[in-house]
């Protein structure tokens, strides 16, 4: 069975509605996903450093919503595949329970065997990988795909996947 | 650069010494090193179920003391390979954050880009990987060595090294 490194933050989970969400509670200021599109992940707020404060914030990733599709689309494959959540949650250590709390919440088929939480990504080797950061890819020696968010909307150098049918859909070919 | 993943409990952690030093406090019975020769993790203590309990405890990782000699080599190492910490943690989630600040206290140096808490280790693909579990030098596919932990002591299926001298002069043949 080929095995899949599949990423949390803005591929599973909902990070980029969870900012636009926070910073709408903390400054009355709604921005939008178009003002996020082409740029780094904080860059599109007035307040940078703000959003980056957000990250280190108890709570944050914990009560993040799903991307639409994904829970769903995760049990699919692994139906089919060896499934990994490979999260970088290093660098927020205050996420690592939370993230796991919220793999158990809403992904509890899920095994603790195939969660791993990580800084780099670049020693993970599995057949495949989901992600939407392209340093994530560029060190990965199986085949990558890019999940699409607003930062990477202008990347051109992977397979762009824009949606869970759309993963659904390749790696049904894949399996064929 | 070659890079090294590094096990926590019973390599870097002396987690042998906290359930023995855990269990005389709770039990008032002291079981010595030998008596956990050769047999599973927990079965040399005549209540197994309490030191399983151990690992469920806040403060059991947290608390452990480093194995001699291997803050010092560790660093050494990091000299020479990209060094990963490599850590099951995910069985016991209150362990992330625990086994997340043992290292910022005990391995200040290495960054949480090199950090990495998992289930199985079966997609963690460095160079070397040490290890007191046999299950995890299974399934590498790079150079594997075990390191003596008293419920290892015999398997002779891989390379063995019996303390962080052994550890070092082997690394140190390697580099030639």
């Amino acid at each position: 069975m080929k095995s899949i490194a599949i990423d949390m933050d803005n591929v599973i989970v909902d990070v980029e509605s969870q900012y636009i969400k926070w910073y709408q509670q903390k400054f009355g200021v709604t921005v939008c996903k178009e003002d996020l599109m082409g740029k780094p992940e904080t860059e599109g707020f007035p307040n940078k450093e703000a959003v980056y404060n957000f990250l280190l914030t108890p709570g944050f990733f914990r009560t993040a919503t799903a991307i639409p599709g994904a829970l769903d689309a995760v049990q699919t494959l692994a139906a089919s595949f060896q499934v990994y959540i490979v999260s970088a949650a290093m660098e927020f250590p205050q996420s690592l329970i939370e993230k796991y709390e919220w793999l158990q919440q809403h992904l509890p088929a899920i095994s603790w065997r195939n969660i791993i939480f990580c800084g780099d990504k670049s020693i993970i080797a599995t057949d495949y990988m989901i992600d939407d950061h392209v340093k994530n890819l560029d060190t990965f020696s199986g085949k990558g795909v890019l999940f699409t968010a607003a930062h990477n909307i202008n990347i051109d150098r992977h397979t762009r996947l824009n949606d869970w049918n759309e993963v659904l859909d390749w790696f049904a070919k894949e399996t064929m």
